[in-house]
């Protein structure tokens, strides 16, 4: 039995997230079908991470188990063939009979993209959260700074989702600036839904003085998702990376 | 009278090129569309280049005489908020009264990209050539050399496509890789229709080995279109900047 492990990068504009759903169109839907058509039987297929609909994701990982003998490279390309432009195999390789996709992960990394200009670009428009006004990133950094380590991030999770566990432990989590456009990195070893997208709605009220660092705290610490700002909209947000 | 001139970006995919056209809808047609709204009155559109189907543009000015006295900011304003997302204004400014957004202008540069990775990148579809074979850069900057000057580029203009003189001035002609990426930058006086694109399709026939640096000149030299390479997608293209 052979145990292969696929690198995948998807634009999830046109897509219902990750995760097969009845009646709507899913990443996984579209790759599971390619991966029947070439492997000529049906496989479960574990995913690094479950993005939710219309993220982005540059390196998700994916595995499945088969007896087939097909080479890793023609796997790739009949995949890419058979998928649409949108959804991407990057690579492809036979890892140990132990690896699990979602179980080995150590940890993932996202990056929630804000374009800080007077206008926003044509070219972006699937990609980032255009925000015209001013935001102050000194501020954004300083907040950001208390996520890490770890910490009961219930104020951070979709409301009426229920986790058994809520604790997460951030490893590192950073706002920069480049050329108008503002990035909020955030690696942990897990995320809750809407995770990311909270914090960065919390981050933005810093980035406009409506909260000082303090404050972000103690909304850490409050556990009440009321408190903490609003879900960024998904386009902006990437699964940048899943480290094993 | 006011004569203002606008700069725009806008993402070519969903467009038939600038200019108006009966039955297919353009750029232009946009533009106008929303500016009549604005200005309450119909109004000449002069515009830097005349990007064909497909094409995207960075930095396309145009310009337009009105009485009318509103500010700057709010025509960019008021027709961002009137316009579909790919099409933006990024500014405004009162031009001189001789401000002629196409005679006015010294020179135009447009970017033909390619993609010379293995796998397509999802986010960059709408944006890139994809070649997924090797290809010679050393060859193709050798090559894009002897276009620099004043010459008459039949070889690289569409068939049928009539011009009284058909030498145009290249100030700037260069290849460069980054990180899996290949621009072809050309800058000119002027284009003739299809010019960056046949002459990319030219340049890929060296990057392959196809043709040597001489016979690159000697096609250019011929003034047969028959001899040039294939006319490249227009989703590569991008106008990059008019100079005045």
């Amino acid at each position: 039995m052979r145990n292969i492990a696929l690198a995948l990068a998807y634009d999830g504009t046109n897509y219902h997230g990750w995760q097969r759903q009845p009646g709507v169109v899913t990443v996984e839907q579209k790759v599971r079908e390619a991966l029947q058509k070439i492997l000529d039987h049906e496989t479960k297929i574990y995913a690094g991470a479950r993005t939710d609909s219309g993220v982005h994701a540059m390196d998700q990982v994916i595995n499945f188990v088969t007896e087939k003998g097909i080479g890793l490279q023609n796997l790739s390309r009949g995949l890419n063939s058979l998928l649409p432009p949108d959804i991407r195999v990057m690579s492809a390789r036979d890892a140990d009979e132990s690896f699990h996709a979602r179980y080995s992960a150590r940890s993932k990394t996202y990056v929630y993209c804000i374009l800080n200009e007077l206008s926003n670009s044509p070219f972006l428009i699937r990609y980032v959260l255009h925000w015209p006004r001013t935001l102050d990133v000194g501020a954004m950094k300083e907040a950001v700074d208390c996520l890490i380590g770890e910490h009961d991030f219930s104020a951070f999770k979709k409301k009426d989702e229920f986790y058994k566990n809520p604790a997460r432990e951030v490893k590192r989590a950073r706002v920069t600036k480049r050329a108008g456009m503002i990035y909020i990195i955030l690696e942990a070893t897990g995320f809750m839904r809407y995770m990311v997208r909270i914090i960065a709605g919390t981050l933005i009220l810093a980035g406009q003085g409506k909260i000082n660092c303090s404050e972000f705290k103690e909304i850490l610490e409050s556990r009440e998702r009321e408190r903490a700002g609003q879900t960024l909209p998904p386009h902006g947000l990437f699964l940048k990376k899943i480290t094993y």
